[in-house]
């Protein structure tokens, strides 16, 4: 047991959860298009050049750039057009000094020619001849062999999450089938003697799960696969029994509820009882999201998060999203923009206490040159402030708060 | 046959395409936890309060928060315990003047009761009798019944699109099964004679098809459901064929390729031969992304994207990403901050031409309180330049250019 009741920050906590996390994730072959959106077990390198020929980029002429040199309007450049190159063939020869190809665009350019004169650019004379009336520069209007992508060179790197166009470079490559991480499962399992599904009319002192609802959103949003493990009462037996199976099932487990005092107190000695580390934190500095516990058991993560709706989904994004978006948490550089990417202007001064992170469901909109956030105030343990808000914005530890007017780091949620 | 032949500012492609648009989206009733990412097809409203009780935020005393105006830690209020509210359960009383109950954490307050005391500000006596050291508000510490949402209210409108939170909130008014509008059906056709697909080596004049799959990407990416086609031919009939065959399967249609001259007229046919009003425009004022062709045949959109990598994306994500999204464009608000929701300061400067829009891949990062914009310089026929961006940026189309250091508006992509 390494249990620590300080209240961490984010970034200690993050550390400490980090050395006990699994290193390695396994990983799966799946089809080119299954791939949008997970991560990449391997460097892809490409094995052969993009294109693998100079293309052209215009419908117009391929030429010796040199022939073109001083051409205007009133004086134009000369060739001969030694025929056409059609879309996918190669041209019948080559191209010599005073000598043009018509090609269209994507055309491959024939030997000896480096650049491409646009139509536009082009007078025709008679059937062999024709004027170029601008010059063109080597290589303009043409993309060289290799210049999208060169051979041998790591087209995406390993842990990359694909992304669209990712899926275009790979296709590009003649990748068909790609080695990836295996999407994270993650088990929710919600405690409280109060909860009822949302099928069950709520008894007069009961309320309905909301958490294993957001939490499942929110893991598939990150590209995890959440697998429900319905309420569990507040006892021992039961919650051992549900996580044990979670655990057996899955390859992070999420506890939410139990907010009150004792019901940690049984959740964190269920998760204390299942292995080594166990619990590695007791509370967190941040709000809301205090009553916060960390652990990795059966070397799979654990986490009881709290059960304010509001709270839950904000320690989730800190805490849990990342690794299920990646494996780990982002390196911490100032310059990331992968958790925090927008600054806004916050549209009313908020108190904070030194020491803690506090985030705050935010209204943005865009005003000229900036981006606002109007603050959407409301108990964290209301779901409507989040579902009213369209981000999350940031007040960092070392600040008392923010006055209105000042920037704060968001993001839209 | 409604053919424009001027380049059309965005605005005025989206009105036009709006105007031929089905209004009509087939609804489809969908389990709740199936229903992530997908649009509400009807407004949701509450049939009954959330919660349905006045309920403790924290544990500690249920009181009269009268009886405790005027309590400090030298003078206490004094109030009588009648006993323990337990979690699920209703108090054994009501609660009259001078009297507390215990309650914990989501516990129900008792008849009488209007706030909740803190364990930390209070003192035991006796095991009957509590000191109170700090006066209470009415309504402190308590989510009163209806507070997250009230009966009757509006949960989610029509048309929104739902997110983790909105599960929660789904969930908590009792909603198993939501009504949503369909998942567009895309079909995705590449021309072009001088395409393979990725398990092809290409010949000497050929290169791989990457629009089909990052175009199949970016569907997915918005909700939509993609289906390939495969690579077609520049000619007309076999155009038709498959142009026949994707309408009927698919709700949406998207060619890429075809950026020369001829095969984008081929297209032009195919498309206007197939039924009313056929095409639209045929040409928009974007770099990169002119050669577009808009049409609605059949009561169903189809774009002709250009052929080049990142135009294609470009084109997709101005016209055919928001209607995937939620059916329309956006209303156009300038505070939406939908489309472009950073403010960035771009890093050198970039000519533009007046009354075109300009979109630039670029490498965003975070500096002191602004995010920064780094241009990705590249020929808009190469997919690595949006592999190596991570974002968007845009100019419009009122601007010669815009100068380093001047904010611009982006997004991550």
């Amino acid at each position: 047991m390494a249990e620590l009741f300080k209240a961490l920050t984010v970034e200690a906590a993050r550390e400490i959860l980090t050395r006990h996390l699994p290193s390695m994730r396994p990983a799966v072959r799946v089809p080119l298009l299954e791939s949008l959106g997970l991560c990449l077990a391997v460097d892809v390198r490409a094995a052969e050049d993009v294109p693998g020929f100079n293309r052209s980029t215009m419908d117009g002429y391929a030429v010796r750039a040199k022939d073109t040199y001083g051409a205007t309007e009133g004086m134009p450049s000369y060739v001969d057009v030694c025929g056409e190159v059609l879309m996918a063939g190669e041209a019948a020869g080559g191209t010599g000094v005073g000598q043009a190809w018509r090609i269209p665009t994507g055309g491959m350019l024939p030997p000896g020619a480096d650049a491409v004169v646009m139509v536009e650019y082009t007078e025709e004379l008679d059937g062999r001849t024709i004027g170029i009336t601008r010059p063109a520069a080597p290589g303009e209007n043409v993309v060289r062999r290799g210049e999208d992508v060169a051979t041998g060179e790591v087209v995406l790197p390993e842990g990359h999450r694909i992304r669209p166009q990712d899926l275009g470079i790979l296709a590009a490559v003649g990748v068909t089938g790609v080695e990836v991480t295996e999407a994270t499962r993650v088990g929710i399992i919600s405690t409280g003697d109060e909860l009822v599904g949302p099928e069950e009319r709520p008894g007069p002192a009961q309320v309905r799960d909301i958490n294993s609802y957001s939490l499942y959103g929110a893991v598939a949003a990150c590209g995890g696969q959440g697998r429900l493990y319905g309420i569990v009462r507040d006892k021992y037996e039961e919650l051992r029994e549900t996580l044990e199976q979670a655990l057996r099932e899955n390859d992070l487990v999420l506890l939410s509820g139990g907010s009150s005092v004792g019901t940690r107190d049984v959740a964190s000695k269920v998760i204390d009882s299942m292995g080594e580390p166990g619990v590695l934190f007791h509370g967190i500095a941040v709000k809301p999201g205090k009553p916060t516990v960390g652990a990795v058991v059966q070397g799979k993560p654990v986490f009881g998060l709290p059960g304010h709706p509001v709270s839950a989904m904000v320690v989730f994004d800190l805490l849990v999203a990342p690794l299920l978006r990646s494996g780990t948490y982002p390196a911490g550089g100032k310059e990331d923009v992968s958790e925090f990417p927008l600054w806004a202007v916050i549209t009313r001064s908020l108190r904070s206490a030194a020491g803690r992170e506090d985030f705050i469901p935010v209204k943005l909109y865009k005003g000229a040159g900036q981006i606002y956030a109007d603050p959407v105030l409301g108990k964290s343990g209301l779901i409507a402030t989040m579902v009213k808000a369209n981000g999350l914005a940031r007040i960092p530890a070392g600040k008392e708060g923010v006055e209105a007017g000042q920037a704060v780091e968001a993001k839209l949620f």
